[in-house]
């Protein structure tokens, strides 16, 4: 079991990694002093899978569990639900010392944890991400969020978990096509902060690790610690924290124009990761080849490169809704050489030319 | 112009009291270096009287205003309300730079601070409270939320404002009724820490001097101060902040067992304080003469010391489910003179005794 330390002042906590682990996480909320009644937050497909072993654990070490168990689906990930789980909760009895577990991926985590931010003003909150793209980075940070009709994550807070708690194990019930999105995440980790670890990416594709749990324990540890650091100096946004969002302009415009329908996350994210990339190297920024090297790895990994069937006026609309858009300046998190980024503002025409001569199919 | 201070670290903020003031808000807005969209939250009953001269103030200032008129009334402070409010949002373009003001009672302020913490995981907020139980109690102190069909304020957050504008002269507008619910809270700060300010309440009746904004300055002005450092020691309610509680626990449990359409929330909280007197007094707490001054200044206010037609079967379920309640046990915020009160656990079968004996009509 490795563990992941992020540092907040009396709102620290700890990422445990381990494989088939899952039973250590009554002892270890004991050891936080939490008690009482526990609400398990999950879906229909996660719930088969680790519901019935978790709840025995927490039950032996004292716990009164129940448990909410969602549709699966990021269309789902609404106020409804949310009220669905304030309902769960109120009909279970908890109160202000109990706590919600979140067990699942990142549509689960995020509305468990608005829950959680809001049910009695808070309750106890834990992460039990079931996903690759959950473990390295939606279960990390305290960011909490619903969508709204007008854009994903639109509601919500920032609101720390006491403790991430996952099992690697996890990984191996994921198809390729989950794990490929949660490793658009690991690749951004690369590019944004750590050079030796996107070389490392480069050296050991995933294609030939899929089922290697000590590779995932490595890449996952080595993710979670690049985003730790990263919130623990900027907790709420209004500075570094930017750079995690490196990819998710372009990304979140793709998911947006497409109703969230067409591309997974991860692959939204890949497709804007190489645009950030060709903008960079138009405007003077990072070399050529340093930006072949982003598109290579994306590619190699098996996530797109390019995009069709989006035009530049809808694209452009769902990337200034965007919660990043400051008075309809659109500001870009640029790659300035694998492991260096820089927060810039980028002009609508660059990036239409860059999108539309190098990124549409 | 008064203002008291709500220190709170890099959260602090001012509480300002005037008379005839409400043009002063944009430049004080200003001050704070708010700037671009403004989305007034407010109810058909206020929007008429002061929505007109607040939107004038802050065009002259630069402000984009746009408005949210909800229903008037707190059977619409839920979260559908609250959803209304991010259309509204959404539709005016707010951004992470944008602010929203509450003008309003406790009801508007509930809603669009729930509202303000959650749209874009938070954007800056302002209370303008309208009414005196919101300028002495509601608007200060970040606590915000709406309630479930099964409790009062059960889904909130605490999310402090940047600034609470109150304008004393919008209190001629209101109804003797609305007085007399406001002033239960300011009798509250008189018991739990005050005794020169309940002794001056004894001294001069609120009825006299119903027309003296001289008057309500001051009496506003000593309860923000007493509400200020209670909220700024004890931000969470962890610990010290649970003294403002005194009287809600009865007072709450009033208020849904009659569906909130019997009492008023001040006429519910006088019930409770009541009740904590006495219970307080059986316990020996507290000496029947100064338990005689909170049930005498109460009832000479025109506020009810009595109840009538609930059943203890029914107020013990509702007091239960408050927020309060710790693996079933009651805690009491009891008097034990005017001006002091303290925490304490109170047995079920003492506190049905003393209510059906000496509060039950």
């Amino acid at each position: 079991m490795k563990k992941v330390e992020l540092a907040l002042g009396t709102r620290s906590y700890q990422i445990h990694i381990g494989i088939n682990n899952l039973s250590r996480l009554g002892p270890e909320m004991r050891k936080l002093g939490l008690r009482g009644k526990v609400l398990i937050v999950t879906n229909t497909k996660v719930e088969p899978l680790y519901a019935e072993s978790l709840i025995d654990t927490l039950k032996e070490t004292g716990f009164s569990v129940h448990k909410a168990v969602l549709p699966d689906g990021e269309n789902y990930k609404n106020l409804d639900n949310v009220a669905f789980i304030y309902d769960c909760a109120f009909n279970a009895g908890l109160d202000r010392q109990s706590s919600i577990i979140a067990l699942g991926g990142g549509v689960v985590g995020d509305m468990a944890g608005f829950a959680a931010a809001t049910y009695m003003r808070g309750i106890n909150f834990i992460q039990v991400p079931t996903t690759l793209l959950a473990q390295v980075d939606a279960s990390i940070g305290g960011k909490v969020a619903v969508n709204h009709p007008q854009g994903k994550n639109m509601i919500g807070a920032f609101y720390q978990p006491r403790m991430v708690f996952m099992d690697i194990a996890t990984l191996l019930t994921l198809s390729s096509g989950e794990i490929r999105s949660g490793f658009a995440e690991i690749i951004k980790y690369g590019v944004i902060s750590n050079h030796s670890l996107y070389s490392y990416l480069e050296e050991h594709p995933f294609l030939e690790n899929i089922d290697n749990l000590e590779y995932w324990m490595d890449v996952v540890e080595k993710s979670c610690l690049i985003k730790a650091q990263v919130v623990s100096k900027d907790e709420r946004e209004q500075g570094l924290r930017a750079i995690l969002n490196f990819g998710h302009t372009i990304g979140h415009g793709l998911e947006a124009a497409t109703s969230y329908q067409k591309y997974s996350h991860g692959e939204a994210v890949a497709i804007g990761m190489v645009g950030a990339a060709c903008i960079a190297r138009e405007m003077g920024l990072i070399s050529s080849g340093e930006e072949e090297r982003i598109k290579n790895l994306i590619g190699k990994t098996g996530l797109p490169v390019s995009y069709s069937d989006i035009s530049w006026d809808d694209l452009w609309f769902y990337i200034q809704r965007d919660k990043k858009a400051q008075d309809g300046n659109i500001n870009f998190i640029l790659p300035t050489s694998i492991g260096s980024v820089i927060l810039s503002p980028v002009d609508s025409e660059l990036m239409r030319k860059v999108l539309e001569q190098e990124l549409v199919k």
